[in-house]
């Protein structure tokens, strides 16, 4: 497996030609129109032909070179690490790991030059958010930086291994793992089955916001998720973001319940037929709000943990006209699971039952979902649904699409055999399954 | 192409040597148990092995037959429609048309038999919801009788060219499309583009409780959606639903802009980054919401009908180790088109990027939409988003990734070229895409 720990950074080569340097703060000039900004690195598909700039407003701009001139405004700053105040940290603090995977969250932001880059120590955070020295001893591990578009499943693998040994071999109060917020869900889903038993909390992290933005949500996601991670009183893989538009609240969401459900909202978080966990105030206060919450424990080699995902499981969204290739493909290429996001209370077309069918006779197994996201698939209500049944689709109840597909590559990897493999998608492992639904309804209105 | 105008009704073999019929009424004795209800008819996949019964609680339950036995507690009863006491309409009400294609709403449930069957009589609708024969002179039509998960692109050209018949032809106020929910959002859309310049409303109208259940949304949702074809003021392609878990209120959502967002729940059609166009508050009084609505038109001719949808569009969701294979075989069916299902604010993962230079290499047109289902696709804020724009990557702006699958098929059976479709999927062409993204955020809030 490899892992990209950093990336090379570069200007294009006849940019390289006037020393300019990535980060630099540039002027772009096209015809009549000036642009001001931060250089960007270049990038494989933007090559030498393009130049791209971080404006003041945070967004990027490109443009082809051959286009435009570029002229250098300021060399970019070297961070002074010396000009940083001592730490006074209180003693007897909990300890937390924070665990930096990549993402909007574990990028800092230089203020004096606008940088974005991969940084993740305990001194950048206490100096990014002062409050953090009032609740806990940090300490920081990076262990890959990614774009979370780009997590995959043996990553999942990574990141629950490190939480383990964190959580056995030492005295850490809980972990918080940051993430960008793509694929953000999936990971908690991963995690959830990975780890049982767990004796503390495990607090997943992001920001929709970069830090040089001024509505940025990354201090303060951090700050609740560290004080969850240190106080909380229940040992659960969670997610903390925004828990509306505005900055009074922070909400704690179950990692098998939990979904980005906005491209760009700072709430994009929201829980998908569960309530929230808990709900941290002004960043100080933490309120519990779910009962049967597992408590923390001194045992920390009860910690089980099942770190094995096999990647071999399909998502498959059924459409109006899905062709049969289009559900088919992954007996071509030896799958041995197939998640359907059903229509409804969880349908397929009829002229896809033949493709199901062939499922079955290779022996993949078959889970049913549904794409409304909300509420519950129950297929004996109609016809289609109760074929669907007959020929072995496995209901997949309350849990939603995307956390069906982890626990079925997690199923494939932990189950002995097949019937396992069905047997456990129909169990409730980590909360995925509600066992009633409880018309809480879109959102848990 | 072949539709399914109704079912033969037939019951499995055994039971048609007790003279049984679809819909009698009988009891199955399994060990102690005793189970009453509806017999159910038939069907492929159950064949003669199974039997299913309708329960008074509205579930099917199925048997093993070799497990059971069956007795007749009651013959069907036959429906006697002069029974019915004679219809007194008002004189010049509106006209609307109700155009059957199936789902619970266009099911009639017999009460005292409680047997459900396809029915969409004008008789059979005033008898049911009483207040209509003060709304609108109605006229009923069945298009065809499938189950909604079974719709498919050519179907909507049917329905489309229905609906244009009738509008062009006659002095109808508005139109009723009956629609199973598990695609009516599709449907919706593909109308919204099928039919422009419209005269007079059409409204599609589902069910997501049968009428044989204390709790149905069957007769409201049906007045609510005759109620708009007749009066409302403006001509839109727009889907009527209840508004909250209470009959209070339906709301009237663009067709372009409507999903379904839960499996059971009533009030499970929501807006996505939009807001409702109007609201029928208690079944009598509509109230317009949103602005700038087509208004009516005297001019039928005036219509547009482009009822052609190429189907040859893929719909792919992307997921964390998705692997090539799952994104390719569109190439290999020759299809013309792509709907790619990323993260966050359009993101694929960059080990798919080779996969999707080869849509480019075979002259697909790939285009851009988020999971997250909410919010605005904007690609130039990360590397992974800007590297996509830059291999022609079409971004959607804010439709949900359902409508611009539909839109890609829509486009690419009435643009001329490779060029236009991918013009047309970056213009507004039936209010799927806002001009700008207003943050109205998750489901309106």
């Amino acid at each position: 497996m490899v892992i990209e720990l950093s990336e090379e950074l570069d200007v294009p080569s006849p940019l390289k030609q006037l020393n300019l340097e990535p980060y630099d703060r540039v002027r772009i000039i096209k015809g009549h129109m000036i642009y001001e900004g931060l250089l960007m690195p270049k990038t494989e598909i933007l090559g030498d032909e393009y130049v791209m700039i971080k404006m003041d407003n945070g967004y990027n701009i490109g443009f082809r070179l051959s286009e435009v001139r570029v002229e250098l405004i300021a060399k970019k700053h070297a961070v002074k690490f010396e000009d940083r105040r001592p730490l006074e940290l209180k003693v007897d603090l909990p300890k937390v790991v924070v665990l930096g995977t990549g993402g909007t969250i574990a990028s800092k932001v230089e203020y004096k030059t606008g940088a974005v880059y991969p940084s993740l120590s305990a001194e950048d955070l206490y100096e990014a958010i002062p409050e953090l020295s009032e609740i806990a001893s940090i300490s920081t591990r990076t262990l890959f930086n990614i774009l979370s578009e780009d997590m995959r499943p043996e990553y999942w693998s990574v990141i629950a291994k490190a939480i383990a040994e964190e959580v056995v071999k030492g005295d850490v109060s809980g972990v918080v793992v940051a993430h960008g917020t793509d694929t953000m869900g999936y990971t908690a889903a991963a995690l959830s089955f990975a780890l049982q038993r767990l004796p503390v909390p495990v607090v997943l992290v992001g920001a929709q916001r970069s830090s040089d933005r001024p509505s940025s949500d990354a201090a303060l996601n951090m700050l609740g998720a560290v004080l969850v991670a240190a106080r909380a009183p229940f040992a659960e893989v969670a997610v903390v973001m925004h828990e509306s538009t505005s900055d009074e609240s922070l909400v704690v969401l179950r990692g098998t319940k939990v979904r980005k459900c906005h491209t760009s909202r700072r709430d994009a978080f929201k829980p998908v037929n569960d309530t929230p966990l808990a709900r941290v105030v002004r960043g100080r206060e933490l309120v519990v709000l779910a009962k049967g919450l597992r408590p923390r424990s001194e045992d920390r080699k009860d910690l089980k943990v099942y770190a094995n995902f096999d990647a071999r499981a399909a998502l498959i969204k059924v459409y109006p006209g899905i062709p049969p290739e289009a559900i088919e493909w992954p007996i071509h290429v030896g799958y041995r699971g197939v998640v359907i996001e059903g229509t409804g209370l969880g349908h397929a077309p009829s002229y896809a039952f033949s493709s199901i069918k062939k499922f079955m006779d290779h022996g993949i197994v078959v889970a049913m979902t549904s794409q409304c996201i909300w509420g519950r698939v129950n297929m004996n209500v109609y016809r289609t649904g109760v074929e669907l049944l007959r020929m072995g689709v496995i209901p997949c109840e309350d849990m939603h699409p995307e956390t069906a597909l982890v626990k079925m590559m997690w199923c494939l990897a932990n189950a002995r055999d097949e019937e396992e493999v069905k047997r456990l998608m129909m169990t409730n492992i980590a909360g995925e399954i509600n066992p009633r639904t409880e018309y809480r309804g879109v959102l848990g209105e």
